[in-house]
């Protein structure tokens, strides 16, 4: 241990029990990290994504301000191209969904290829008794591939809804459906109550309420007068999600 | 020419008449390229700007079909990160945005560090007589530390309402404000008001009302029966705007 002192600047005659000290903090620190449960959300991107599907859920569920809340961008890649040719590095790999408190898909020309690649299809496991589970617009095409829509209500993007149709999914006009841990939006901007409904299950409605008011045009849902409670989603994220 | 042949197979006796031919298509095909006169649309970013106010903007100003819109993300840096964390490659420096059509500023914790920053301050050369001139959020306090908020109404984020302020602007609580070819946006979601305004300027109000319909949420906007006319977002892009 060198050179070690103690908090008079004075060299302990005794490192033994610098030592010991050393030793009870190792196992302090062990038991807060096992105690801090990582909530962990994963957006599943692919090639040709839509821009705004990935961004705007990004962003929303990187406001929530609680420790142990993490969000990851994952892929097949170390990187993918979205439709307007914008590279967004991953994370992590698409079998890093399978463990994730929630799942989300986004959407784009891409989800075609993505439905007809098999082998991309066997990479996830999701569970929906234990996983959130959720798509924005034409993402809802790999849901009901992964077999998670039968036989349930589902919403899409216009442009997909006859193809999610031929899958078995009885298509409903809405933005967004949530069949238990299952949930579909339509329309890019319905990303917000599928986020919302993540953020309320996942953190509580405290934090989906603000977080969601925080996006709107001012005068219109967000006011003036918000500073103060909007400044909290500029602090360090608390240890503990803010009761309901 | 070596070995140029005719439409039925013959080697040419003179291969004057082909070049000739050549000639006049390589003209022809300067003529053109002069007509098309590109609409050059500017997006400033710079490290730690707010996703969704960059991506927003982007994807919005992006559906535009037009052969001759050019949408660029400028910086100062090749790559510029977000307050999330996420590395944007910019296609340009900021001494671009000085001959676009459009100019619009993002918003995000960056924006305090942009304003104290000379230097890059010195590098816009903007002309509101000539250019649309944009922003959201935070990104109303650039605008008026390059001076083009004076004596303008604008709006901005209700945590930069102060400092805008304090910088001799009239702040009014509303979504959109536009003073001539000067507008300010606040919340990020009035961004769509902002995309809004220079895509019906610059390119007609039947893209700029197709491109906002495209992105509502499903049975709040944007209905299936609006299928065949979203498919316009997704075809080549056209060499002229549609009229109003």
């Amino acid at each position: 241990m060198g050179d070690v002192r103690d908090f008079d600047g004075q060299c302990c005659r005794d490192h033994r029990q610098f030592d010991f000290l050393f030793y009870a903090l190792a196992r302090l620190d062990k038991l807060e990290q096992r105690s801090a449960v990582m909530t962990k959300i994963s957006i599943v991107i692919f090639d040709k994504f839509t821009d705004v599907d990935l961004f705007l859920m990004w962003d929303l569920l990187n406001r929530v301000r609680i420790a142990d809340w993490k969000v990851l961008i994952l892929g097949e890649k170390d990187a993918h191209v979205s439709a307007t040719g914008i590279s967004v590095n991953t994370h992590g790999q698409i079998e890093e969904t399978n463990d994730a408190n929630a799942v989300l898909f986004v959407s784009g020309q891409g989800t075609r290829e993505r439905i007809a690649d098999e082998n991309w299809l066997k990479k996830f496991s999701l569970n929906p008794e234990k996983q959130f589970i959720g798509s924005i617009c034409s993402g809802a095409l790999i849901l009901a591939k992964l077999g998670l829509l039968q036989n349930k209500l589902a919403t899409t993007y216009p442009t997909s809804k006859t193809l999610l149709e031929s899958f078995g999914v009885e298509v409903v006009e809405k933005p967004f459906i949530a069949n238990g841990n299952v949930a579909t939006a339509g329309g890019c901007l319905a990303s917000q109550k599928l986020c919302g409904w993540v953020i309320e299950n996942l953190a509580g409605k405290y934090w989906s309420d603000l977080i969601l008011k925080s996006i709107q045009p001012v005068g219109e849902g967000l006011y003036f007068d918000d500073e103060e409670e909007i400044k909290r989603l500029y602090v360090a994220p608390t240890t503990k999600a803010i009761a309901n």
